[in-house]
């Protein structure tokens, strides 16, 4: 936690003063051992960061007088369309995504992703905000991507993706792809990636015809979690 | 598993055929789903990649008659020296590290490193060689990385490291280094990556002292699994 994320309803309403318990508390206390007058990199969700100084310890709480005085650092112009990874990788993919600043992430549907993960618990709405936060928190971010969920390919592709699309450079990340990963334009992106396996061609042919290239990354397939920030790191 | 490995004891001395049972038996029966005939992407450790077809399925073994005429994907001219991860990171960062192609790693100790990492049992020999192994059969490879284990940083960074970084350029990534981490050179690269919290004031500067510049790769703060495929990326 190189950031403690604060919420509107941290505030005691006494000005610039919040009171914190539970994960927050026991971080501060237990990781940084911070103490009375210790000053922490504070931000608030969707504000700025600033600096936030420990004026109480208590027994299960811990008070802070903030300072939230500078933006928050700047977003990707990055739309991340994932096909929904396996349950137990999703957490730590979207911590990683909040981290790096992608705005927004689309998680669909595709003839490899398995059904039964969209059942998973890990979908939950809740869940899903933990995961950012922990990103966000290390990242020292404040503003919470935006999460979209789209069970059905098809649909999503014809109805949803060409607005997604406008302004921004179409790509869909494919191992067998001839065109190699563009490097550092720094203009808007969408990139998709598919599940491990990778899209079906049913599917890497609606994305073509939606104005998405097929681009690679070399002759190594990756693992999804390593191939988003290889990708990433690629494009900005 | 889009390569299986093969090892020289799973050849039956029957000039191209390999007889395997176990993980891979599992893998190739119940997610490949292969049937007697099919043609599955196949490697030597250390040697040619190639097909193996299947010949023989029984109840808890296959055969396969493998054809190895191709040379493995090239290594990276890289040496990744990695402070101790978590233990429950470690294994995914061998398997990525593989993946992408890493040459050699040394995972070495830091101020910031846990004493009890070291007496994990992820730190076995046959461990790291297990996770090196999914790595490779990720990435179609077969070139097992050398990993060694240096729990000190001194002597290894005064002993070892200055014979390591030699016809290389050393970098070590740093959050608040000044510079950027060069873009696509592609010539050998030697990079430290320090622990969660980064490396001590003392140890970057002993790094400095070795021959190492400092590095960033912005204002954003990333996990040590995120920055490396991140790192690795930007650097060839």
């Amino acid at each position: 936690m190189n950031l403690i994320l604060l919420f509107k309803n941290d505030f005691t309403g006494d000005d610039n003063a919040v009171r914190l318990s539970g994960r927050r508390y026991r971080h501060i206390t237990e990781i940084h051992r911070a103490s009375v007058g210790d000053e922490l990199c504070v931000g608030l969700a969707n504000g700025n960061v600033g600096s936030g100084k420990v004026t109480v310890i208590g027994m299960d709480f811990l008070e802070m007088d903030v300072r939230l005085d500078r933006r928050p650092p700047e977003k990707l112009p990055l739309t991340l369309v994932l096909a929904m990874p396996r349950p137990i990788a999703l957490g730590r993919i979207l911590a990683a995504v909040a981290a790096m600043g992608v705005g927004k992430v689309a998680l669909i549907g595709s003839g490899r992703v398995e059904k039964s993960y969209w059942q998973s618990p890990v979908l939950n709405e809740e869940k899903i905000k933990e995961h950012l936060i922990l990103g966000l928190e290390q990242a020292r971010d404040t503003v919470m991507p935006e999460v979209i969920i789209r069970k059905l390919f098809k649909p999503f592709v014809e109805d949803e993706l060409p607005d997604i699309i406008k302004g921004t450079m179409p790509i869909a990340a494919h191992p067998e792809a001839e065109t190699a990963c563009p490097r550092s334009e720094g203009s808007p992106v969408t990139l998709a990636v598919g599940p491990e396996g990778g899209f079906l061609p049913y599917e890497t042919e609606k994305l073509r015809q939606t104005g998405f290239s097929l681009v690679t990354i070399g002759n190594r397939i990756l693992k999804v979690e390593t191939a988003i920030p290889y990708i990433i790191s690629r494009l900005f």
